[in-house]
């Protein structure tokens, strides 16, 4: 069989990893999944969808003989799991993560690789990943072998890399689904600031204006426009941390745009407001393919 | 046969007035629906979804016999077309409108009543309406008559209002599955510059800051946010400026809060911030009846 990796480990099998885990033993692209948990009860439910073939709780047993570690937690676990991965990882094994933030994490395990006297392309290498796709939900009860079906999937290599990691990475993500982009981290970081983490923040901020007997005053848009706030705020909390710059920059952009709205709304120059009102219409109806009326 | 209303006219059947006519003959609320349309082709729509049983494109033809006028047009031209029609309405009408703004419609018609030289109660009678339901999608090809089932209706009455009048339209939006909750129109404006018009505008600005090449960078998030800014510009702008100061005063709560965001981004207070994104989601989910995990 032609695996692209022999033994794969996973580190935090959830909605995310779960998802990686079934598509990667639906399409044979490895011989063995040991998914990597901190409850047991995690790691049945990853086992019972068939997600990993078995799993551990000790990061040692789990990582030792992988070939590709993809560490799929949360983004404020991504570099203590890896960072605790490090002194057991075999020879030239690909580290990878989905994490929502690049730049945080691929400084984090630089500094942590040199500090341990290790030198990243001898014994391993690492190449940031974000796989673009996933919903409000979590847990390997809501993993699908699809879920990377026609998603956009950003990684960040470095200089440092190599170009068979680069391909092999690339290949398992083109054939998982998803289309394969490749960025700076700090390029990454910035325009997921504005298309992911700002739309976060605003989900936020106008569910928490809104009064509690003033919700029912809405036909469906509000419920649209704060579907995302359903999220964990904890996870918020830590992308937000590794973004913060790039996140603070979005939000004055886009309190800029709306301080526009608002001086026009003021001194009723309503060609200009409509003027920006349809613009704003005919972009978003272009990318989602929608026809103007 | 026990109608509310026999001869009801609807200027506008389209989305929100075609409903209303399926409704209301579904339900054998009234004896006899006229549609008033400006296009002889939405008098035809709405006559072959059988919202309407005949329909003219003649304000007075249109009128002059109807017990109920409903003003069911974008909120520009509400005005407009009552207006023309007063010359015209019979003695004891009740005149009403499905309009997301009241207090400008009502000054309008107040002015236009006065000027006329009729006295309002004398000949007819006009209660303000807005059924908070709808898509932005247009046109009576996508009434259906039970739109309106478990939505909000909020009538304005004011004190120179009949109970009759008001008892007959609170018992016509109920049977079409209305909640009906009445308000002053200052009240009703307030609150949906909050719940819809801020909501409106901010769709609007975050699709304009998106630039045409970063709208893939989204796992749906933007998607959502952004699916009413689908919605027709003209509204919108007409919207706006009968809400000018509502809707300013609105914005400026949303950029507050946002600012609040970015500072405590900005000073690394991350349990304040913890605090606003949890404080978001509880209430966003207690609406919605979502449990918190």
């Amino acid at each position: 069989m032609n695996y692209i990796f022999n033994t794969c480990a996973i580190i935090g099998p959830g909605l995310i990893g779960g998802s990686i885990g079934l598509g990667l033993k639906k399409l044979n692209l490895v011989e063995r999944i040991i998914g990597i948990g901190r409850r047991q009860e995690s790691i049945n439910a990853a086992v019972n969808i068939g997600a990993i073939d078995s799993g551990t709780m000790d990061i040692r047993n789990g990582v030792q003989d992988a070939d590709i570690v993809i560490a799929a937690t949360p983004v404020s676990l991504i570099t203590q799991n890896l960072k605790s991965a490090i002194p057991y990882l075999k020879k030239g094994a690909l580290i990878t993560d989905v994490g929502s933030t690049k730049s945080f994490i691929l400084q984090e395990l630089k500094d942590a690789t040199l500090n341990s006297g290790a030198k990243t392309n001898d014994c391993f290498e690492f190449i940031g990943a974000h796989p673009i796709a996933g919903s409000e939900n979590k847990g390997a009860e809501y993993a699908e072998s699809d879920l990377f079906v026609n998603s956009i999937c950003v990684l960040t290599p470095t200089e440092s890399n190599s170009k068979s990691g680069i391909d092999k990475l690339t290949k398992m993500w083109k054939l998982l689904g998803a289309k394969v982009i490749s960025m700076r981290p700090e390029e990454h970081d910035a325009i997921l600031a504005r298309t992911s983490h700002l739309p976060q923040v605003l989900a936020y901020a106008i569910a928490n204006i809104i009064e509690n007997e003033q919700w029912k005053f809405s036909a469906g848009g509000l419920k649209d426009l704060t579907r995302i706030a359903a999220s964990d705020p904890n996870l918020w909390i830590d992308i937000c941390g590794q973004n913060r710059s790039n996140i603070i920059n979005s939000i004055d952009l886009f309190i800029k745009e709306l301080s526009r709205i608002s001086s026009n709304l003021s001194s009723c120059n309503d060609d200009q407001l409509k003027e920006i009102f349809a613009n704003a219409r005919k972009h978003r109806n272009a990318y989602y393919n929608i026809k103007n009326d």
